[in-house]
């Protein structure tokens, strides 16, 4: 690839295709200006966005709780992009050392750098973030967009776009085994085996987890989960979750507990399969109305840590070493890719849990 | 004193009195033996107990969840004693140093030391643990006693009795606070007056704790709180707890959030005087038939850390330390002493929270 | 005092004193413009700077280390002030909450905010640091500097200008027990009684540090220690300090030590008085072509940490909160005030070690 | 296998052989009584043992430090047995469920269990610790030996007698990975490729870690190392290491340092190529005179943490199932199997560092 002085770029189209949700279930493929890239910025040409759950949602309900879609909004967080302009005064060198034509993965949150958490080193607290693709933040289903220089990440050539475009709900997974300090030979449950509780599963393996068991009511997904990563499969359908991991136990429980469902009862079963003295991480996103129910005399007699995971910090080098090295395949986590054209039928598809679905996967440019 | 040489006894009586628990509400000052020390045990004269809560909760409701009485037992296990004689190889020298006459204060859990928890330094967590005075094990409310001689610690002059016997709810204090890794200049709030909640307080203050909020409906405790610790108090039945800890810390919330009232709706209080990013450490002891009930999107959106308390662990020699320096002021919170013979009015008046009681403290021996 | 709109500022004098260093002993008073507050800036009235040993040592030595005074420089990076005007889009009601004529403490270092160290909340170790009064940055020994607004803590009515002025090594101090994980009850070692291993006492002491040794050969630092801290004061002169307080310990050493004397030889004594599994705190700057020589047997047969201490981080508001609620008196450091135009005399006072100096303060305003 | 009732015992023969030293390069290979297994132990037949580096130091030098071979002892400590005989007393179902001949991996560390760290959960720092092979107590080069049924961890299937008697080494190179808190995809040197400095590289990798950069001067342990785990090695005698790792990494050295060698010049180049804010760990036994001389501004500049690891500690459980999950590969470190009756052969290859000898291993019985 040619290497162009920094500061230049590729001539750009003077409008780019963009899908962007007018309503519940109304995604529509519209003409839009291309951005332009204001100082410290970068103009990205997008290649890979992955469909995430919370996509979904908006496109299916308008709203994420108090988060409600008002005005048409673009969606898309998940995404590599090829660098097409460096905007004003894109910092070189330091951290970014970017140029035009490069692949790069893309952090979607921008934190506000000046508060407690950012100051802190906790950009993924930022009470004022601003978050791609949440409103009114346009996302990424189009073909270009403008994000800060240090928010790419460029990719080895061992990251493909669409592993790029996984790069950041891995750095949710990264994150959770982070804050369970998780030590080589510890074993880990993991509820729920959507795309984040099989990324949590992988990162532990990664790290050294020794036996891993995954819950999850479908069975195509319990299946997907026992040939990628896990030692144990369980449908909570058939057996009691808690019951039955503690007999493959021997009575202990496991070290480590994930639950990355989402769903009212999993807290208290993640409880409940961990040994006196574990830690229960918790990275599924409850429905906004929901409680976290757990029984008190059990988590306290055996003094239990628990954490509640939101997004990630810091993780995209190690992710991408990770992805490198082989540590974690991402690849067939990617099970249905589609078009720009076909955004819809993309939702559509993760909305019905049908057809094996993980991650859809949209391929705006080559 | 006289230091009599390793293995001397004083001489003691052939019957002691005990006050056991017979049925509900139904204490007896009865006869007894004096026991004989075993090896590596030493039987101690009784000094001082605490009634704590559960002393009384078996005494009203003769069960704690699945611990129930179902023989009569003597209760008691926050207690101070002078050592009346040692028993066969006593060791000498290591961690103990006893001699007879000794005031010490005394650890009334003796832990299995062969399980995971016990041999990775937690013995707090032993699932074998044998306690003073929870069924089917006896208590202290007697003359005599024999303990582990490695769970008695000498107490140096400035530590009296009444304080030795208070080490043990001032270690779960210790602990709690360890728990949150408190920095000096952090700010606190402590849910529940009760003397728990005070000696965490306390505890935090002497760890550096700079604003210390503390809430509680008994409005003598509260008064009792404003002197002894708090910089702030907070009547839940005046107003919205979360609103005002909130509006006083200019909507940041505390650093840490001590739960130590063990009622319905204190732990997601607790989550929501946190600032984000904080930690709730969960102290109080729950009914058994509760569950923890958060609130779930709030502490995911904080990424809050919550840990559960289960009594301490190498807190003594530090209590004592505290103590001794007077960095922790146990005294004022013996509230109302009673000699052996009016257990049962101590325990009433405990059951009341009459009187301005906080502890009351049962005199064995002057 | 009135509160001025934000973006007003009180009238400023063509030109300022400022005391530059042109060589080695050679500090003059020179007139110099008042400096204009740039975007997100403030203009400061300086009020109290202190005199730091690394100031003193540019003063005598023309450098530390590869850090070389090659063209004249103002020294000073301890300091509080006064706000005399705001610079254009100063951030208003979020970190700063600033207004003219407020009184504030300075943080002397502006960390670039784009380096991984910054990123990750340790703005301390930020290879590229601008450090007030560190070659080619002029420092603050003038009657009026500017500073990112953010660099700006108001102090509240309890903390006076000279305290603020030293919330500086205070922070140093809070953020080297920081590192130790200080926790009430521990017993401690400070080897070093100047204004930096008497702050970390008395950080220590807030904390809940039970038991405090300090070691120091300068005999009025000692005494000094002795009243304002210290539990036992040991000079190295009159005995092995390592065997002293081992037998002082009843062999069991102290759970922490910190290093703030600089020596050679005191890391060694740090890692020997430290008892087994504890740790050794390096806050001391050693002197540039030093090595640290430890004793590799002894250091690994108690499986030591060793923590360096680089600056500090996040350490103003829990500063001012322990100045403001007295856990930390900063005044008796405050030993020897000067006026601007008698800076020399400050410096040579601290070089000289005389008249029981400590903090030597230089009153640049009222 | 015929699982024998709890109680029971193979027959035994009233002698055994056994490998006494004598003397430096005198060892004798003798006739012994078998040993009787006392209250809580069992008699184990010993199946492989491995030479450890201390084993050959006391073989060439008669001591270690202070720990003087001044009476005929016999050596070994890493190793495997099958269980001979059950001692009186053994505790059955808790910990240990031992059967005879069941194939164990054996602690060869005895810890008090009464000390402050024995009891905090921290046995590898007991300064009471008997250690099998260590002056005076005797080792395992033996057919027969007795050891404590808690200090015998039963093998499954997966595990075999070679690789059963390296879970010793292994444990170490866990500890010295936990001590770390190494996360997946962070960068990791090793300065040293002998079994210990392969052993840590090789758990580096099962946790997580991405590029591991190995050290050593011995060309067929680097080329070893290439094979086994290393991404990058690199010899001392080629090229100065700090440089040539910190163009490697573009400057910015890796996250964790592991020295691994015990030579004078590994802990500073450990420093060295370590990152800003890293960590350095330092494994490696120095000689007992040796001090650590690191240069005193670098590491402070960098902010560095040093620990210091001395044996290991709760290491068996997860150093099995990451054997066991074929997570590590022990094998390929067994380079040299040799029968009870030719150790000193054994011990003598291993002191020449000849025929690519990495780890000897005394196979005893079959």
């Amino acid at each position: 690839m040619v290497r162009l002085s920094v500061g230049a770029a590729l001539e750009q189209p003077p409008a780019m295709r963009v899908s962007r949700l007018h309503g519940i279930r109304d995604l529509r493929l519209e003409k839009a200006p291309v951005p332009e890239p204001g100082p410290g910025q970068v103009l990205l040409r997008v290649a890979s966005v992955g469909v995430c759950g919370s996509d979904v949602h908006y496109y299916l309900h308008g709203r994420i709780g108090t988060q409600i879609v008002t005005d048409p909004i673009v969606l898309g967080h998940e995404f590599s992009a090829r660098v097409a302009a460096l905007g004003p005064s894109v910092p070189q060198g330091s951290i970014s050392d970017l140029y035009v034509g490069q692949l790069v993965a893309v952090d979607p949150a921008v934190s506000c750098m000046r508060c407690e958490q950012c100051l802190q080193g906790h950009p993924n607290l930022c009470p004022s973030v601003r978050f791609c693709g949440t409103p009114p933040i346009d996302g990424v289903l189009a073909e270009y967009t403008v994000m800060p220089a240090e928010n790419c990440f460029p990719l080895p050539p061992e990251v493909d776009p669409i592993q790029g475009a996984m790069l950041e709900p891995l750095g949710i997974a990264i994150h959770s085994v982070d804050l369970a300090h998780l030590q080589p030979g510890n074993t880990v449950a993991v509820l729920g085996a959507g795309p984040i509780g099989l990324l949590i599963a992988a990162v532990a393996r990664a790290a050294g987890a020794s036996q891993i068991y995954m819950t999850e009511p479908l069975p195509y997904r319990l299946e997907f989960a026992s040939e990628y990563v896990a030692d144990f499969v369980l449908n909570p359908d058939d057996a009691d979750i808690a019951t039955r991991i503690l007999d493959l136990t021997d009575g202990r429980g496991v070290d480590i507990a994930f639950e990355a469902a989402g769903a009212q009862d999993t807290p208290q079963q993640a409880a409940a399969v961990t040994r006196i003295g574990g830690k229960v991480i918790v990275t599924g996103i409850p429905a906004e109305e929901d409680t976290m129910i757990l029984n008190a005399s059990t988590i306290r007699r055996k003094g239990l840590t628990i954490k509640l995971v939101r997004r990630m910090k810091h993780t995209y080098p190690r992710a991408i070493r990770l992805v490198q090295s082989a540590a974690v395949d991402l690849s067939p986590l990617a099970t249905h890719p589609f078009p720009l054209e076909r955004v819809e039928e993309a939702f559509e598809t993760v909305a019905s849990y049908g057809d094996g679905v993980l991650r859809a996967m949209i391929q705006v440019s080559g």
